[in-house]
């Protein structure tokens, strides 16, 4: 076999066997086959797409080219949580603690922030003492015990994903929906649950700008999920605006914590309990709509709350920073950004507030830059709201003054005020199962 | 300037600046552009295409990659012509002596074989004594002396197609119609002429298989040729069948010669005749009649072999072998392959045949590879011909026995026979100048 036939059957339209697709993704990552024809059939495949069986198979082989985690030693059905990034979204500090105080184990790997969107690992470390980086036998130890624990990768986990990523990055061969997909699945399947609930977001400060690219890349997502065995569904959720209020990490978790106290915003509760509704539905705990009821149930009762207590302290996390969310850092200055006219938000360009974020410290522009957990933004105005002139629109938090005039007016470019009153938006878009898409 | 944005932009289907592609081209020859980058690049071109402003500035930067010629030390208008490769394809023999006879300078640097098809460097070698390596002053005086000199590419030249060419080898964007314009033509303009007839091929020994194809890629070269200040057209010539009945390079040699004696195989006459006249064109010699007229008189009147045999003193050749050309160099061996059934000739797979010559040991399927000047195919049946059952098709030549049997068969299947009356064929299909497509 030879890589420069797979590329011009690929540059053709045609599709590549199971047994092509295992030679080129095992020669990539041994170093076999060179970065210049992987390029080469990275634009190809941009250009051509692949097929559903293809994309199942790469999937698979990427996940195949590392560690495997094997979750086995974790009692019942384990349910993973996936989200393509978005600017303010900790969907995954409300929805592990529902999901495991209704009896349903999750042991889960998440991600760092890059760019304009945030990371579950780094929200969780802005609680003082709290370890992401745990090894596996303790990381199984404290889900058997706890029900929870949300750790960073570890280990040689799926390399090939690494390597091809890496490429992409260079290549401008990012924005494929199969390349995308099979990227986020193979760390999905490496990482070993039994079901695993997508939350695709679609709108200005998503990858995916437009609905039905969403949903397409959702429905490769849940074709490679079941292909490969597993339970798997995918939500598609708006991140045409910020989800809650706050953005950067400290504050993240304090809006998370809100929210498991029965208060916080509506847009990010609603967002949350439809995402574990399906996590719960994922672990057969009932139909969609006694979820629904458990999960909301799980709020109300304090269930849910303990369960995050009982995650931090198992990580090694002070939990008084959690039953009394004010001590959380925060950075040392603010700044109020006001607007200059009287009208209603009818736009918000949310990548340019989760940039505008990176600039107060809030996240990464770089893989090596350090984040400031104490950073961020409070949006005090969103989509649809009234603003009168003079009035603030968000407050930012640095701890370097200099920070703030770069990003108040990157934050105030990404808001559309006009005399109009703009359509009211959904959370939800459309549910999408591998019996096909239901839409809201 | 980033290559990453540029990539993104061809791949959006977006054009390139001059600027842009300036950059690109000096920045993979010097090495600041990865592999990586460019191969992506190449396969967004193979893809989206370029315009005739891009394709035209990325011609001339690659030409301005290395040493261009200059050849105003010789006289008078300097009129070139590049074939895009055939099977058989010994023209450049014959068009040289009648230009350079009819008082045209012909200061021409030629190729090396590849693959399938023959180059006139090789060819030129198989005569005793022949140097196709000679210093620029040389060969500029051999020249303004004889008239004609045709010698190998020297020097540090187009090192940006060189780097380019081999990129596209192991990354399936060759047969690109851009990438092959430019490639040719950055050649050409470093060559130095004021005029440039280029004979593109078409059919089953062409790169390009399809008239529409050649059409186009003869227009794209035209377009370059132009913009560069050149004089420049194109003939699209056929390669479905091979040209004349020999093939390796001593016998293409003598078959040269004979039509320069005013025999030899009417096809190869009638286009060698063609594009002559449109060379003598170009140096402004008269109408195209006028010309075709000269370049006739020129076989006749005997004074286009006395070109060669000039130019080949001029070149340190023995002479002797072109005044009696059985004396060049024959391979030991011959084997007859016989047709099986009656019927008439209706396609040959020239492709095939070129292969069946590579193997006897003629043609070189690696650059590495030496050539047996001796070895080669003389046909004696072609497209259209009555073949009776046992009757001989062609005759092997190889200085080893052990090659006739893989080369027999190749060739073998390259011939179709049927019981029914072929179309007839034309030699010359199109005529593409600046100012459109003459079809013939």
């Amino acid at each position: 076999m030879r890589m420069y036939d797979l590329i011009e059957e690929k540059k053709r339209g045609g599709a590549l066997s199971d047994r092509e697709i295992a030679y080129m993704i095992q020669g990539f990552t041994g170093g076999e086959i060179p970065d210049y024809q992987m390029a080469a059939m990275l634009m190809a495949i941009y250009f051509q797409g692949m097929n559903d069986d293809e994309i199942t198979a790469m999937t698979m082989e990427m996940a195949r080219s590392g560690d495997m985690a094997d979750l086995s030693a974790i009692e019942g059905i384990k349910v993973d949580k996936h989200s393509t990034g978005g600017v303010g979204d900790k969907t995954t500090l409300i929805i592990g603690p529902i999901v495991a105080a209704c009896g349903v184990k999750v042991a889960k790997m998440s991600g760092r922030g890059l760019g304009h969107t945030g990371g579950t690992i780094d929200k969780l470390e802005s609680i003082p003492g709290f370890s992401t980086s745990i090894p596996r036998e303790e990381f199984f130890d404290i889900v058997n015990r706890t029900g929870i624990a949300v750790v960073g990768q570890s280990g040689n986990m799926v390399p090939a994903d690494k390597k091809l990523y890496a490429l992409r990055d260079v290549t401008a061969t990012v924005d494929s929906i199969p390349l995308i997909a099979s990227s986020v699945m193979s760390k999905k399947l490496a990482a070993g649950s039994d079901g695993i609930v997508l939350d695709v977001k679609t709108g200005s400060g998503a990858f995916m700008k437009t609905l039905e690219d969403s949903i397409r890349l959702a429905q490769k997502m849940v074709v490679i999920g079941t292909g490969a065995g597993r339970k798997c569904c995918a939500l598609i959720t708006d991140m045409d605006v910020p989800l809650g209020y706050a953005i950067g990490n400290a504050m993240e978790v304090q809006e998370s914590i809100e929210v498991l106290k029965g208060q916080g915003p509506d847009d990010l509760r609603e967002v949350a309990l439809e995402l574990a509704a399906n996590m719960l539905y994922m672990a057969e705990k009932g139909t969609i709509k006694e979820c629904r009821a458990m999960a909301e149930a799980a709020i109300k009762d304090g269930s849910a709350l303990k369960a995050l207590i009982r995650m931090a302290e198992g990580q090694g996390g002070d939990a008084s920073y959690i039953e009394d969310p004010e001590k959380l850092p925060r950075a040392a200055f603010s700044y109020e950004v006001k607007g200059d006219c009287r009208g209603t938000v009818t736009h918000m360009d949310t990548e340019a507030v989760g940039i505008a974020s990176v600039m107060l410290g809030a996240g990464r522009s770089r893989k090596e830059d350090v984040i400031d957990p104490g950073a961020g933004i409070l949006l005090k105005k969103k989509y649809s709201d009234q603003v009168e002139a003079g009035e603030v629109l968000a407050v930012l938090y640095a701890s370097d003054e200099k920070l703030f005039q770069e990003a108040a007016e990157k934050l105030k470019e990404a808001y559309t005020i006009e005399q109009k009153t703009p359509a009211k938006k959904k959370l939800v878009y459309a549910r999408v199962t591998k019996d096909g898409v239901e839409r809201y």
